[in-house]
């Protein structure tokens, strides 16, 4: 009777599990941390049979949430609940702690492998303890524990073998960030996804559980800072006020490793300091950010420093004092400096004083100071040297100031590549970056070796990813955009990654581990960015999005106060061509590479077709490699573009039954809007070059329905993001 | 072995339910409708003697609807999935349809009951057919019956008998609806949750599944409109490119009854029509009103009317060219009559022209024109005639315009109440507010008579919500807040209910059905309202808060351009007293109410107390009924309201065991907010009153830490909803 009573009370408790699950479960909140139950009992019981309890030597806080992640990815994947036990009871345990936590016999086993990691690294490795197997998950620090913990959790989430398990992994990169551009009014500048994550009106006493989720999703690929604030910057985060709200997130960050990194805004001691001026020679505007950082760290003890946009599209900085780059970041690298802080300037300017080609402008600025800065100082580069294109060259600085480190920027949110509604995954790009050789230091000089520091023996070495991430439910707007945060991450850790690789156990921890769903959503992945590519910006074509907002193609605005901020300087169309010259014959700026490079580029002939439009101005009759016209190539590149979004709708609805309801009808929506956008970009930008090409459309590219004049009158005042 | 295996699968699913529940099911996602399943055995086992299948009769989408609903509910509560079957077999079918979908026996059966329900009722019996027992849920139309089968599950969600069940109930008001203050940016004015929930840029293509839920939430309680945009309107949202993303919404709201309207702003015949004018009496605008009113019933042919606010703080409206309301109001209500559209023209206007008390001005100006609207025309009129304060006296105009249907307009967000971060359960307000009697008829002549329509045979009914629902997770910012947005739905149903018993329901339907937990906590909820008063405008004080924002106390407020909108206009502290004398030696507001009322609050003998410095302005030295000096009095009031809260704290951290993980540490972190926010109230409103009293705080009163300059220094640039 008792028995058959809790047959039946199983039967109740599994129909409210399925509609549970069937409810809630697949919002896509738990992003690539589903932790989804093995439902193949072999692979399951394989598992069990090498898991049975968990042992956590030390019980620091990083060491409380490893073991919390543990005991919920454990239970949720093997369907059982998995103890923490205290001592090593039993065989088969998970043991995890640091190096100072282990008895000095199995120190004395690891010696080799704690040789080989760095203060971040970590082990994973099947052990013999007093005749019985285990499992040690161990490394120097607890944050390397951690990322120990999340790194084993991924091989059970990809369906991995563990047995003699013997994994040894370290980032090859200091600083790897989010850069957030979340203002204190909740807006996010090139924000997709809703709003921003920090609540500020009711910090610090309400804490939003969704801070400790995002600390664990960026601890589980190993993302170890986080600028919080706007680069365009309000001083305002700088007062008690807003400190006291930082030093709350400090808090939830930091057993998960997560630094705090805050943009100083470099008129701050005027605005909120009381100051007649912010110069950085004057002995009280020094004092004031010594001050200031004593202030911040009296709260924040790991502050990991500042984030600072200056000179740069109308934000404040030394120049407004006679004085240069260098005066004003090592002004805040002594600052910072006793307390083990770093100063991220950026080097995205251009002046509208400077006739100079935009492109050439950051590296005639910078590259003249290489080895002047302190330090504490490393310099914060975008891939390209414009701004963040779907397809732009390396940037030329790369390379080129081999005494000083610098940082890539690359940007996760979706500014110039479809907001959050088209699915492009960006690890291709990153990785196109990262694989680019600079010649710098002879072949090979990739710009992965610039980052890593490998190349020229840098100090500081770090990767900044500009977010994407909101208060929308998924975090990222889009289900298969999460894969960015992801992926963005791990090539972070590790430049040298294959992006087919992320993608890969992206798509197993998020959504499937059966080979019928991956292979084809793993193609469609990794085919996405060229997508974006020939329906946006074919051959080399860039910044010819609408204008402020940048939603949705505007090739025809040429009314903008500053030449650079049109389409048409980009482009640069007319009846006998169309491309930006920036060989030795137009704005020379392929002479800012390594020789070997700016040969490359200056020559139609070596120069890469993705790349052409770029670097050369050419006729509507120059003949591609294909044999097509120039015109014709363009064409059939937006058609082309179309046409691999409607295979990715295909594919997508053949996937039903992979997929959870919920994420399998938002994807579908959104695959559509992304259909419909890009015949909106290629009918209106053909329609626009067609007027100076006169040419007909060649055969295989659809007639527009509807006129320029009507892709022309479009406005989106409350575009997002803007 | 098969057994076994049996067994041990259960329990595997058993500790994933457990971490799914624990994980992420109480989250505040799913409001009241939690449908938590029945752990008393006994009572569980009787509803299932009650309940087998269910038989849905007819299958337009609200039937669909309906019984999506039925079938979640009733299976998550009873443990067992119950299904829709297609024909009368068994017995104890829960059978469900309108009466033109049941057969003529039973039509006959139920005569009695379908003559009591109006269009939007619903019947729910017991009825044996064919000698089979089975629950009928029937009503004249679709929506009638759903509204029958989200009541039929309160009653379980309650744990009511179903024995014999015999229910039946009509809204006894016709429009019940909420009012969203969202822009078309996603900023909400006065949103304290967030931000908007419609994503405009992504619809009409990508239909987010919280606009599904918004609407069941929303028919669960029985509100049948919502105006989507802010009365603070843009032109926009009428052209086509946001019409088709409206028509999307209506088309996820339908099934659900719940209709859409839309602000209009007066002006749009100028800023999006291309006119010179928007004057009422000329042609051209009068006919661009009536096409774009076909335009939008052509996309949304239930499309409920307009919503406006004219010649109010800034906005455009007939008096702009020299027309009155009157002529405003028809020309619309003119334009959508052939629609069965309707117009509601809202009331609160005061001028900066005008010197007299703001207090008065909306009876002054609209009073005049009662008889002048047209049939479809209905006035909204806010509680109180000054705006949404903790506590005001009823509107003088309700009851005062017997030939005008007047609407309520109560305000759900807490623009003056806490925001977000302060627990208050309003309904206690409506309640009071729809209590209050305006002898207009004579005694019993109550404000819920006007507004049901039956003091003087109305012949359109409404209630107006000004939403406080945004895209936080738990839809509302704080878990007991969404306890206001159903008690204002159940009173918009019926005005009659009392606020005691709808908070029963919403703590069992959210919360718990266990009495220990439902007792305590009813009567933090209902003594919450008073609480507020007390800590923020005791003994009618209002409008006292913080300037813009209104977020914090700021009675030294007294800078701003318009004198009406400076605190020190409200309390005129002085040497000499507190208080707003608004009797027939002050302003002679009461003059506006009927003699009896006016009697009533002209004498401080028979004025109650907690209106006294709404009608007087008293020395100092007064004596209050308890024997207390007027200042010892306020001084007391703010400190009870500040141990209230204490008390509320201490009640919440008691009742740990009752509530999940997640609810419970977000309400405690919120009432320790509140605790903190009571305490800056009391501390500022009494340093600051205290210069003009030059009296020392009475014995029981804590004495402030902080100075008055220190509250006055404090800024809330960023202060959410502004």
């Amino acid at each position: 009777m008792t028995n058959f009573l809790s047959i039946k009370n199983f039967l109740v408790q599994l129909s409210i599990l399925l509609l549970c699950l069937n409810v809630s479960a697949k919002d896509g909140y738990n992003l690539w941390l589903q932790y989804d139950y093995i439902q193949n009992n072999e692979l399951r019981l394989a598992y069990k049979s090498n898991i049975s309890n968990i042992l956590a030597l030390g019980d620091s806080e990083t060491m409380q949430v490893a073991l919390n992640e543990l005991q919920l990815g454990l239970s949720k994947m093997l369907g059982t609940e998995i103890l923490s036990q205290k001592d090593l009871k039993g065989e088969n345990l998970v043991i995890f702690g640091t190096q100072s936590n282990l008895d000095k016999k199995l120190i004395k086993k690891l010696k080799k492998e704690l040789e080989q990691i760095n203060n971040e690294g970590f082990i994973i490795k099947q052990i013999i303890i007093k005749g019985k197997k285990h499992i040690i998950i161990t490394g120097k620090t607890d944050v390397g524990v951690l990322y120990g913990v999340f790194n084993f959790l991924r091989i059970i989430q990809t369906h991995k073998s563990i047995k003699n398990i013997d994994v040894l992994d370290s980032p090859k990169v200091d600083i790897r960030m989010l850069n957030h551009w979340d203002n204190l009014d909740r807006t996010v500048e090139r924000g997709y996804a809703g709003f921003s994550l920090w609540d500020w009106h009711r910090l610090p006493d309400y804490i939003d559980s969704r801070y400790v989720d995002y600390a664990r999703a960026n601890a589980s690929v190993g993302i170890n800072g986080t600028a919080i604030t706007n680069v365009n910057a309000n001083a305002l985060i700088l007062t008690p006020q807003y400190l006291e709200k930082v030093e709350a997130l400090a808090n939830v960050f930091r057993p998960y490793g997560l630094k705090v990194y805050l943009t100083a805004r470099f008129s701050a001691p005027i605005e909120i300091g009381g100051l007649k001026t912010a110069d950085p020679y004057d002995a009280e505007v020094i004092n004031w950010w010594k001050e200031k950082t004593k202030e911040i760290y009296k709260r924040i003890p790991d502050f990991g420093g500042f984030l600072v946009k200056a000179n740069s599209e109308g934000q404040p900085g030394p120049q407004n004092y006679g004085r240069n780059h260098v005066d004003g970041a090592n002004m805040l690298a002594e600052a910072v400096a006793p307390f083990g802080g770093i100063v991220m300037w950026r080097a995205f300017v251009y002046s509208e004083h400077d006739a100079d080609d935009r492109a050439k402008q950051a590296f005639s600025e910078f590259v003249p100071y290489d080895g002047q800065f302190k330090d504490n100082v490393i310099i914060q580069v975008k891939n390209g040297a414009i701004d963040f294109q779907p397809r732009e060259p390396f940037h030329p600085m790369f390379g080129a100031m081999p005494k000083t480190p610098l940082m890539m920027e690359f940007q996760i949110t979706q500014e110039y590549l479809g907001f959050s509604t088209h699915l492009v995954y960006l690890p291709k790009l990153f990785e196109e970056v990262f694989e680019a050789d600079t010649y710098r230091a002879g072949k090979g000089s990739t710009v992965a070796k610039v980052i890593d520091g490998s190349l020229h023996n840098k100090k500081i070495t770090g990767v900044a990813g500009v977010s994407n991430i909101g208060n929308d439910r998924n975090w990222t707007g889009h289900p298969f955009l999460q894969a960015n945060w992801y992926g963005y991450g791990r090539l972070a850790w590790n430049p040298h990654l294959n992006s087919g690789d992320i993608a890969e156990e992206w798509i197993r921890s998020t959504f499937s581990n059966d080979t019928h769903f991956i292979n084809p959503i793993k193609e469609m992945m990794l085919n996405s960015r060229e997508t974006v590519v020939n329906y946006m910006t074919p051959l080399g074509l860039h910044h010819i999005m609408d204008t402020g907002h940048h939603y949705g193609p505007g090739p025809w605005v040429e009314n903008l106060s500053r030449p650079e901020w049109n389409p048409v300087y980009y482009h640069k169309a007319d009846k006998n061509g169309i491309g930006f010259d920036r060989t030795n014959s137009g704005s020379n700026a392929t002479n800012q590479y390594a020789p070997e490079v700016a040969d490359i580029f200056n020559n139609t002939a070596t120069c890469p077709e993705k790349d052409l439009l770029w670097f050369h101005h050419l006729s509507w009759d120059y003949k591609l490699k294909d044999g097509n016209t120039l015109w014709d190539g363009i064409a059939l590149k937006y058609q082309q573009g179309v046409n691999e979004v409607e295979t990715m709708v295909h594919t997508w609805k053949s996937l039903e039954k992979y997929v959870d309801n919920q994420r399998f009808n938002e994807v579908e929506m959104l695959l559509n809007i992304q259909h419909k956008e890009s015949k909106w970009w290629r009918d209106a930008c053909l329609l626009y070059f067609q007027q100076f090409s006169e040419k007909e459309l060649p055969e295989g590219v659809e007639k527009p329905i509807k006129t320029l004049e009507y892709f022309q009158s479009l406005k989106f005042p409350f575009a997002p993001g803007n």
